[in-house]
């Protein structure tokens, strides 16, 4: 009755968690969202209310070229005409999918990885070739040993403070990597919403402008330096792959709000408001993130193990001991508190069964100790006495 | 290289004509835009700085609740939770080809029909079924037949003052429409882009309101009553269908802009302010409806035929002669008019060479009559010279 697809269909644990953790009060370590206090004094711009008709698929010329700016600044060689204004970065997902997937097509992807881009790619048919993260990138042999099979359609990456790890790549794997890329001639997706949420000055240099040879497409977002609510984010991408992402991001939604684009368009030609913004979530993140790393040193040090991220949103916990994360959620709900189980970050959800996904910009930052708190203590109520 | 899907997926005319319409001082009757007049006066609602949060996949609930209204005064027996918010009604046809069609899954459309439908069902590998509009609905005989046959997976219709004919079912074939599908239990998805800019008190109650057993998926839009510019539409549905539309949604673009749900939750909420704003575009849409009825009758008599529509946004006209509309379009442009050629609006372009569709909603007023005439002369002197 539906098309097979659907067979294939999963939804995004994230939000059935959200959406229970609304109905209490639920203190929630497992979203990815901004925190509250990012939108304190954040004011719309004036609307010019020219944005009532119908707009370019392609988005306003203005915001694309400023995007355009953005890109070059980072180091990706590119054109205004190379960029197409998206509904959310996800949407850029959504688009690839379609323009790349279907049955019997093979993506290679981080393990762990974003997991609405495997929910995206899975329904679209994608079968799946994966490499280890370690703490400053992918496992190269194993990165290697992907390209070499030759079976890829793409790459998909997400270099800087991915979730659900957090980990960024280091310099010398974003230039191997993109080293590789030119040489197999295999295309890269790049996924770039937490760039900017930089606590360390670590390298967030674009792995796409390293290449020379391979084909690539990058995301962007405001969703983390703006606000998500207004559903804006960009691609950008060689040049052949243009028309066809314009085509079906034309038959998607016919193009994005306009009002939107023309609000981002103030805020970010406010070079230097976006500056101060930019340095206010760093420091607000860097923080709330600073408090979330005392905490877990100081009840998870014999429970789990993890890397303090330097960047981004989450923290990655491997769980000791034989627990199911999924099952472990159950019982922390039942004390008000949520997180993200690993599994839905993997291609097959066992795999992830032992790591949880804290996330530290949206819990109130009186809240986050105690709330690892009654986490550590369940999670200890869970395991083996031997332990 | 790309899925195979991209080797049906075809751009929009009506865009491609637009963008080159844009660049020069053309008088485009090419388009479906509102008038520019309509926005005129209008204002964007204050916002309430709430809205920069992620929001929920199935949108906010007080705007659900506010559409169930609206489909419930119109006959649709419906709950909220069966409203899913879409940015635009295009994401309705989106998510309901990833919903129902892959490759060699068959469609039941009208012939001719809204030409980004055709685009969306044929990118996912669908093939139509097709039955001919006469001026009060479908030919019913054809109808039933395509249903007979027990291959299409749904019908797709848009019964008021349909994309691109203007023809408005009678409630007579509304109600055997309905009877049809209950029989042979075919699922319909339901348009509804244009029931209210209803010049003439013609009937426009839903078709799904009549449904009894048949399954059902309706979409509506602000787009020609508010601005399209806001991206702003939503569907309502049986309620089996919903969950899996839910998470079609978030794979697709995780929630629509949560700005214009608000914007638009205020204006709709206002019952008075949109019955006037109803009002208004009625009057100043049937006024440019009868210019162009007026300069049609002057000068297309004889080389065209039509029905005057009740409602919506254009005239849909057959040209006499063996003239393909398509190559009328380069000589037209020369002399500065724009139209849209009939070809996409039917499953193979060859079957619609001989039509046009008009637009009276954007081109200014003072235009119609003028740019009608030229589009007669390059006409005439197309036309061989005996008839």
């Amino acid at each position: 009755m539906y098309a097979s697809r659907i067979s294939r269909l999963t939804g995004s644990v994230a939000r059935e968690i959200l959406s229970h953790a609304n109905k209490q009060d639920i203190l929630s370590f497992a979203g990815g969202l901004p925190a509250t206090e990012a939108f304190e004094g954040l004011e719309m711009p004036d609307e010019k209310g020219s944005s009532f008709q119908y707009g370019a698929s392609e988005g306003e010329r203005p915001l694309r070229e400023l995007f355009a700016e953005r890109f070059q600044a980072k180091g990706i060689e590119c054109d205004y005409e190379q960029v197409l204004i998206t509904s959310g970065a996800q949407q850029g997902v959504d688009l690839v999918s379609k323009l790349f997937i279907e049955p019997g097509v093979r993506v290679g992807i981080e393990k762990p990885t974003y997991l609405a881009a495997i929910q995206s790619f899975a329904l679209f048919g994608a079968d799946f070739d994966t490499f280890a993260l370690e703490a400053d990138g992918p496992n190269l042999d194993e990165f290697e040993k992907v390209l070499q099979r030759g079976e890829v359609q793409f790459i998909y990456l997400c270099p800087s403070f991915q979730n659900p790890s957090g980990i960024c790549y280091s310099l010398e794997k974003r230039k191997a990597i993109a080293a590789l890329l030119d040489r197999y001639d295999v295309t890269l997706v790049e996924d770039d919403p937490y760039g900017e949420l930089n606590y360390t000055q670590a390298c967030t240099a674009p792995i796409c402008s390293f290449l020379k040879k391979a084909k690539w497409i990058h995301f962007n977002t405001v969703s983390k330096i703006l606000a998500p609510g207004l559903r804006l984010g960009c691609l950008v991408c060689s040049p052949e792959f243009f028309p066809y992402l314009l085509k079906l991001k034309q038959a998607a939604d016919l193009h994005s709000n306009r009002f939107s684009q023309a609000v981002v368009l103030q805020w970010l030609s406010n070079v230097e408001l976006m500056s101060q913004r930019t340095q206010q979530l760093q420091s607000l993140y860097y923080e709330k993130q600073q408090l979330m790393a005392q905490a877990l040193n100081g009840y998870f040090k014999d429970i789990a193990e993890w890397n303090t991220p330097e960047g981004g949103l989450f923290f990655w916990l491997r769980l000791r001991g034989n627990l199911d994360a999924r099952e472990l959620l159950g019982r922390t709900l039942e004390k008000g508190v949520a997180f993200m189980p690993g599994g839905p970050f993997f291609p097959s959800e066992e795999e992830g069964a032992q790591f949880i996904r804290l996330n530290f910009s949206n819990p109130p930052s009186e809240r986050i100790e105690v709330g690892l708190k009654v986490l550590a203590d369940v999670i200890k109520s869970e395991l083996p006495v031997h332990q």
